[in-house]
């Protein structure tokens, strides 16, 4: 029986034990969410114990993600390594490896084994990848497409993008649509390319039953993707963007009826006027699955800065009903990112998440803002750097200007607002 | 006449047509809300020519400003000066010198001389710092306090933050509500500290109408200060804030009887929650009087990443109707901000202002963002990297892991969602 089919029997399983670790809710409360479809709980059959379980879905603490992963022109899994490492001790609930360089099952059976955390693919890279050492990404065969499915499950991964969405219907409706920035999707577009060449339909649509099988067997939650995310903000909500997701919320669907978890992938750029709209359309349409956004990206005009961008539009998106946020480092838009990306894309994702947590109301979450400020407001500054989101930056920056009156900073100093009105009770 | 007086008179100054350029409307729609005290345009009659006017306040552009100014343990006027021309550079529309270490009047000069853009100050903290070099900042005397209001307005500041709402009986308010973080406003502190000192009441609300004539003097734009506004999440909304507020709101009317043009600054730390309605409050109580906000802070926990998390707040309270946006610096909590962190607080906030013009349909706003989308569509990299909103930071981002195939970049490659679609017209 699947994680589904054991939560709707009134099973609590040990992924389900272990995820509620932390949560604001019981294990009991987690698996009605999972057998509603409403919360997913993402753990492969061939999963290794020490790899940490988490749940994702209605309120619930926001959970964010880190995509690694090499690329053609920077491949190196050492570092790919410690992108991971450095993720997860930001606090990335998941990582995503989404490389396209080098040996792509060598480099994903090393970061499979490594990971502390929820690890997520997007199987059709592979495939498009070695079909283009072939001599080009049409030479993929259906075969191909939904095989990079099961090999992903085989290795071990939690969840596996397959945007099943992307029919040739809803291809013609964003021919059609003139977008501003097309597909930006990668997977969208390997898909596309390769239906508009055959003139075929989507294999992962086309053959949806097989793919539910191969989610069943190893327990992968699937991450139906938006390949038709609007990429610009003056695409957001178009024809091809809906059209896709109604697509979606049909194989949600037919996919919990089949006992297999899913969640629905989200935009990607938005106007700030339309975020909440987005969630609340997505979670409509797709009857409560669980929403993982990327972003969204609230304008377009500030890549090296799409970090800031993306928790902007992530935190409102999260207070709307968003479950799991998806990183976006400095470096989007711009090239891959490296190590120090990661970091401060986990970081500024997880301020967006947490900013969502206390207005949700989630237990604990407010309390620690109350504990940091309590510090701060004794000028306790030691122990309120260990107890901040990212103590390292906390101490670094305290440290590259150090005051001459040890507690206060150096902006202030002596007129320290909290230092002048120490002898009184304000 | 006054500003305020002119515009309510029908005719259109020369400041109101300068600073029109680039709004949405016409010189006569601010002059009208001008007129209305609905928006402001400061600029002192002892200005130099050279620097430039803006309009802040409702329905127009999104204005960002930035704090610079020494502190006792980092007083460089040389760094205050590239400061100034950093922040200019990367588009803030005001600055506001907080220089608390040094002589502050020689600093004054010299950044008010090389101003390229509206300046403001805080001039009690002239007064707070030679009386604390006489032995205390209770050595203060009330002439001290409404004399360093006219010794900035005499040297040419366009805006000057008084905090004439920290009234005896809201300081009774705020030791009464035992607030998480007491007081963090350090004009706020300074004058709580004189009033509970020598038990007297707030001279700049005591003696208003002398401040009043002041502002008309030199036409001067009173930034009514929020003493109170809070420091931590947990205190927002509290009993201290709300009641200062009202007291902002009846002496926003006494001003604009006067001729004086005004504005209120706001929160603050603010919870993701209540940010709307916070700025629907303020509106509401100052009828529609311009909303400078620092901030707000959605979260308590992040000093390194504040910047961020002002911008997430910063882009919801724009969108709900604040007008003026004060930046924040990864250095916010920590240190005084370097020149770098000026850079980046700049561009963090134009983000959010950016974010609300184009989610409230300011002409010109969302075109932008099309024209980068356009050129990043057609992989046009450099014609891309100059259109951005930091050009610097996208050609260096870019540069630092160069593609091999140019007109990729080096998280895709050859695999690249536009290129592999460009023989297709999605």
């Amino acid at each position: 029986m699947t994680q589904l089919e054991e939560a709707r029997a009134g099973r609590i399983t040990d992924e389900v034990a272990r995820a509620s670790r932390g949560e604001p809710v019981s294990p009991e409360e987690i698996s009605a969410l999972v057998a509603a479809g409403h919360a997913v709980v993402p753990a492969n059959v061939g999963r290794p114990a020490t790899r940490g379980v988490t749940a994702i879905g209605r309120g619930l603490k926001i959970k964010v993600n880190a995509n690694i992963g090499t690329s053609g022109d920077v491949c190196d899994v050492t570092e790919e390594l410690e992108k991971l490492r450095v993720a997860a001790e930001a606090g990335a609930d998941a990582v995503m490896d989404l490389s396209t360089g080098g040996d792509l099952t060598a480099v994903r059976e090393q970061l499979l084994d490594a990971s502390p955390v929820t690890f997520g693919t997007v199987p059709i890279y592979t495939a498009a990848v070695r079909a283009a050492a072939r001599g080009g990404i049409k030479k993929m065969t259906a075969d191909d497409i939904v095989g990079s499915l099961r090999a992903d499950a085989e290795a071990g991964v939690d969840f596996a993008t397959v945007h099943a969405g992307v029919t040739r219907k809803v291809v013609e409706i964003a021919k059609e649509a003139k977008r501003v920035c097309g597909i930006v999707s990668r997977g969208g577009a390997f898909l596309s390319h390769w239906m508009l060449y055959h003139e075929q339909e989507n294999p992962f649509y086309e053959r949806y039953d097989e793919v539910l099988e191969i989610a069943r067997q190893y327990e992968v939650v699937l991450s139906l993707g938006d390949g038709l995310r609007p990429g610009a903000i003056a695409d957001s909500f178009d024809d091809a963007q809906v059209g896709e997701l109604t697509v979606l919320g049909e194989l949600a669907r037919r996919a919990n009826e089949a006992g297999v978890q899913v969640m629905i992938e989200g935009p990607g750029h938005v106007p700030l006027n339309e975020v909440v709209a987005q969630i609340r359309l997505a979670k409509s349409v797709t009857r409560g699955a669980p929403l993982y956004v990327l972003g969204p990206v609230v304008i377009d005009v500030a890549p090296g800065y799409d970090h800031i961008v993306g928790a902007v539009g992530g935190a409102i998106a999260a207070e709307a009903g968003a479950d799991f946020l998806c990183y976006l480092t400095p470096a989007e838009h711009l090239r891959l990112p490296d190590v120090e990306d990661v970091r401060v894309g986990v970081i500024a994702t997880r301020i967006a998440a947490h900013a969502a947590d206390v207005a949700r109301g989630i237990p604990g979450a407010a309390e620690w803002d109350r504990e940091v400020s309590e510090l701060r407001h004794a000028r306790k500054w030691d122990q309120l750097c260990e107890k901040v989101m990212d103590p390292r930056a906390a101490r670094e920056g305290r440290a590259s200007a150090e005051p001459s009156e040890a507690d206060t900073c150096s902006m202030c100093g002596e007129f320290c607002a909290f230092k002048i009105l120490d002898d009184t009770s304000v």
